[in-house]
């Protein structure tokens, strides 16, 4: 069945998060979301790989972006969705109905339905933006047809409670690697054990004391784990290498290069540093004109976003971009991922008020 | 090429080492030892798995048990083996010529050429030494056919430097697990970091300062080491759990039960306490009529034997039990594990003395 989007924002939800599109299984979800563009008068309907990008050309003054990525994490029994209530609430179960299908459901109720909206409007629904930077969709986007995101202002679908979600910290990870000398463990004192090593580094990562950073009004909360550990070779033998794998979330206000001197300051007198990953943050640009006008007609309070989202891509093209969507970001990825209801609604009318 | 127990034994181990038998492999080695002694008029010879006993029975008043295992742990580009010089030294290097070939095949040679030892002698050599000990071939006899494990007095070949090694000491391995909550990495404070809890349990290993204990006038150095570590989820999840893997090596005054109460008196209060293998070490013995004569008539001086060896399954036996072979001990498992010839040759001569 294709998709219905004279349907509700709700029941259109529903619809996406019941087509499995697991990071590299797109094409199927976004052929249909295609298809119910292709056709109508108003848009210019692209496709790139698994993106779909569809534009009005209205003249207007402004243009804003409005994406989503269309990919969800794995399913782990939590596929396909189903309705359910508590408390006098009632959500949308299952994966996706958070991260972030209902984002990318109240975009194309209204990219259908919008024929003459008060700015011109880049829709996009874009792949694989749950695995490694190197695939994600807007980011080949930006690198092979750039001027299919120009704009004045952009919005992210992603999960944010329904309300304004500005900027986001950047990320970093890197492993630090400890190193001693090998040597049979009824023999401890001809090696050096390389796992003793790593107490210095995992007393530090306790002890530290993340900061809070005001950006543009925006309290941005900072975070440094380590997220993996590992080390030995046998059960007898005096281990010579163990590796600490860190992540570090840094506000926006610093820039990568800063980030990362920071942490090899800390880390370097411990061990080997090798850098693994490093994405800067994006300030949250709530200065725009058309964000400050989008946050008044939305009647939302903005706040930091503390997870790296795709914001940051339009930030490095100097487009101010916020998240907001439906659902609760931390369920994002949880197996037991639900959305109220109310929120979708809420959503798609603040939006549709907002461009009508 | 069948084995040739008359060429020297320098000759026969490298013979033996270059049958490759790493654990669960020495069918073949079995055989090729079995097809040699199978005949001789001096010997009984029994074959239980890949395990070959052979005894003699002369009605001598004290009986010997002189054993070796066959197996080896993995090749690693050290296979098969070849002769080498090096500061004068001569030495025959790659897999199991230190651990423990050479003690294999001096065993071999006398078993074959010693037709009336002046004790009896139970000849045996084993299978799977090297891996856990549910697989060893000794403990399996043990269990099955204890009457062939009788005698007054055992030597194991185990590498020893060809001075005598006396009992061993125990070994105890367990994990420690830490837990906590797991959460998304960009919001680090809704969860509870597992690795960082290592921390203190990798400072107390750090920190701590193994004993040196004497046990019938031999001095046994203990040791406490973190050899494997693990945790986490992924790179953008606060780790719910961490495991470190510690082997405690425990001097053999210390009765298993005593090592496992200070070990988990230290490491209880810092997180879950998981015993993984525990087995007692063995005290020198080396008061046994039969142990004093072999060390005067090895001229060797005694020593302490610090790795758990299988001597601990003779001294369960109420067997007191001797390390003595070529080979140095801290080179067992090395890649680059070479043995002297001429403390082949010296053990061999020293071993037929005594017997003959």
């Amino acid at each position: 069945m294709p998709l219905d989007v004279s349907a509700t924002a709700i029941e259109l939800t529903r619809q996406l998060c019941d087509i499995e599109s697991v990071s590299g299984n797109e094409k199927r979800i976004a052929d249909e979301i295609e298809a119910v563009l292709t056709g109508l008068p108003h848009l210019e309907v692209l496709r790139d790989g698994d993106l779909v990008v569809a534009r009005t050309h209205l003249g207007r003054e402004r243009r804003v972006v409005i994406a989503g990525h269309i990919d969800t994490v794995p399913i782990n029994n939590n596929f396909p969705t189903r309705f359910e209530s508590e408390g006098g609430v009632d959500y949308l179960w299952g994966r996706g109905t958070v991260d972030m299908k209902p984002g990318a459901a109240v975009a194309l109720k209204l990219a259908a339905e919008l024929a003459e909206p008060n700015v011109d409007v880049t829709w996009l629904w874009y792949d694989n933006e749950e695995v490694t930077s190197d695939l994600n969709g807007l980011a080949r986007l930006a690198r092979t047809r750039p001027e299919l995101l120009e704009g004045d202002f952009a919005i992210l679908g992603e999960p944010s409670n329904g309300a304004v979600e500005g900027g986001c910290n950047g990320t970093m990870r890197f492993d630090v690697v400890t190193r001693g000398i090998r040597a049979h463990s009824a023999r401890a004192w001809m090696g050096d054990n390389a796992i003793h090593k790593t107490a210095l580094i995992l007393q530090l990562l306790a002890d530290f004391q993340p900061e809070e950073i005001e950006v543009d009004g925006l309290v941005y909360r900072e975070g440094l784990n380590a997220v993996l550990i590992g080390g030995g070779v046998a059960g007898n033998v005096i281990p010579d290498e163990a590796t600490v794998h860190v992540n570090y979330r840094f506000a926006p206000s610093r820039s990568a290069a800063d980030a990362e001197a920071k942490m090899r300051a800390l880390f370097e007198p411990l061990g080997e540093f090798v850098l693994r990953d490093l994405a800067a943050g994006a300030r949250p640009g709530l200065d725009a004109p058309l964000a400050q006008q989008f946050l008044a007609a939305v009647g939302a309070e903005a706040a930091p976003k503390y997870g790296w989202t795709d914001v940051a891509r339009f930030s490095a093209l100097g487009i101010p971009a916020v998240n907001y969507g439906p659902g609760d970001p931390s369920l994002a990825h949880a197996d037991h991922e639900r959305v109220p209801l109310a929120q979708i609604a809420a959503c798609e009318s603040a939006l549709r008020a907002w461009l009508a």
